[in-house]
């Protein structure tokens, strides 16, 4: 197979489809990478060459297994988008250990997980990109992100990390900080007043996804926060 | 006139000209704002629609005669990029009263000024980009930085307020890091040793800042750093 | 005299007089800066060895008037706190180029300029203390700063470089963003509905400060934030 | 026992011993909470009231079971200082799934356990400090601290959110990162051409933390750093 292949892992219907479509559009062979398959199934029908992976993301035997599998399958990728993420809301009180640990499991150890997955061949084409997608609550922590901030805080470090090491090996390693409420039929179920001017969208958020990929190496972003022009901050 | 208008403050051979055959590649009629025409007469001439301007960037009455006569010659800009810049080096006891302020004036009040100049037109059309193009020293100050880095961290604190009150009104401020030692004539010269890839390149600089005004709006970035993939940071 | 002197610029009835009466007692001489003496005149008398001094902190000549007058009387301060600091509320449209410029000369240019005035003498003595009193807007620009916050942006980017120039020389260059509503006249009129504890005490605040001008050298502070227990942030 | 219960956890030699001696001075009852007690046992005896404790700080089980016991034996803690922290240095190819998941456990988790202990009585009784001890690496990655900088970064995070729920109940949360070498036998023997200059004095950072512990409600501080003032940074 001659594409160049993209993985993403953690797809669902909002940002991970809409990372998984605008890589396909760029001529790419898209690895779907989620914990169940029912959806991504039929994503890959969708989408040319796109194959789709069970994949646990905050099991490293399951992340290691999965891109055995697309390196077997598909070949090398030469993009990874790490989307997988996800964290219960609750302040220190009210979140306990195990919400801490899975939020960062999932967040943090199957980022780095992935990452260590996909560097090696990167390093040897000397090229390569990582996108790692955040959240507000990279940045800081809130009342009630007592388990999430902290996962996602050390995934922009990490991020962080990786970059410091990687991009003089031609691997640009970046972070997309989603500042927004995400439109997805739950959120818009949640927040049934609010216009359509106050949600994210997963295409315009992918957008930029793209752009950071194709970025020339003489000038590489690493961070860049995106949100709709509407959103207080 | 139909084309946009870009108007592009701060236009020497690096970064300005780069931004301004970036927009003209993009269909803009540009606006060319320096203290001297003498390199921006010629430029004019090269990119179709553009014109040049005499304009000291310090000076807000300099400043209002420009856009008064872009106004009237070209039309109202639907892009601001201010690239003006400048500033001594030197620590607290070696820079002068008249550094410090010069570098402010330069840096933040002529980016105020310039905006302001353009904002009401936009704010009617309900659409608009700002960009500001900020350096390092835009995040941090060091000892060298006396007077530069208070000049950029105003420069981006000011465009950090007008994001948050112009984004809803469809204008977007966005700001562009420089974390770089950029490829210039001088900067070649005074560092003869350093490999291509240890410099930014001004065209891809500017590629950035055209994504920017390109990003949908439910997914806009404020500040975004860029630097070459060598760059130790 | 033999008392160690201590310069406090913009000494008002709230964190001015407050970091004033503190450093008072611990024993310096304080001298007493604001535009009017009216008030500083009164409160010389209250603390032993302190005197008033008129100076318009947005003018390095009365900067340097009054601190030319503060050595020859007092002698050489080996502690400067930069307390004045003001601005107009607005956004980039309702802010004009004056209030831009005004905002900028008190809170950063003042703060440049009266640091020179003390630098020097801290120098050959291989110790001194430098404090600026910086705000919320220090750290971010909000809607309603478009004035304020790149004035307060400036100094702490001033108050970094100097840090990063002047600590190895045994002056210990700080700041305090004070991120509250300080607890004033003028603000319980405006905040009447407000109990006690959602204000900052400027007495509480001027314990900080006097804490950073004592911290043993191998561990010194540059950046603190005070805010009150209740505060959102 | 009437005498107010500080636990200390993670004390070694270093910024442990003096961060316990300092609170011991001010009159509290040290909890000494390590993972082995030959050190901590001597420790408690020069220090009135002082009782040492076994606990792994990477391991929740170990750290209920020994609050369980200071509970019983000494009281609630009024403050807890949260010192545990290590981690491998090693690029993310370098270090291992195992290392960057225990720099997690020790610097992350152990905080979220730890402090998830002493808060119900803090709230009940409406005051109450905990101190995290952060390091260069809770601000940023760099290339070397792949698994130690997510880790301290997932601390800081952790820190923020329990400040902002917590505060309004009295309870002072605050983070001390620490910018410096700290000077300890093995530092010193690692780096045996520094002068003392170079090095951080665990003692005086210790003082910064009694300073945090004593702030006044209406002017708390949440981060403060320390290094010596001939740091680079």
């Amino acid at each position: 197979m001659s594409k160049p292949v993209c993985a993403v892992v953690g797809v669902g219907e909002g940002n991970g489809a809409a990372l998984a479509r605008a890589f396909a559009n760029e001529g790419a062979a898209v690895a779907l990478l989620a914990r169940r398959t029912d959806f991504t199934s039929k994503l890959a029908k969708e989408l040319p060459d796109a194959r789709a992976y069970a994949c646990d993301a905050a099991d490293s035997a399951s992340i290691a297994e999965a891109f055995g599998l697309i390196r077997a399958e598909m070949g090398d990728p030469t993009t990874l988008i790490y989307n997988a993420g996800s964290g219960v809301w609750g302040d220190v009180e009210s979140v306990g250990l195990r919400d801490f640990e899975a939020a960062w499991r999932v967040n943090a150890y199957g980022a780095f997980a992935a990452s260590r997955e996909v560097i090696p061949a990167m390093k040897a084409a000397g090229r390569g990109v990582i996108i790692f997608i955040g959240a507000t609550a990279s940045r800081r922590g809130a009342p009630g992100t007592a388990a999430f901030a902290p996962a996602k805080a050390a995934q922009r470090s990490l991020a962080e990390s990786m970059a410091k090491s990687l991009w003089p090996h031609g691997i640009h390693v970046a972070l997309i900080v989603i500042d927004a409420v995400v439109d997805l039929p739950r959120t818009r179920e949640r927040m049934p007043n609010e216009p359509d001017d106050f949600f994210l969208k997963p295409v315009d958020m992918a957008a930029s996804a793209v752009w950071l990929a194709k970025q020339p190496r003489s000038a590489w972003s690493f961070e860049i926060e995106v949100r709709p022009f509407r959103e207080k901050w």
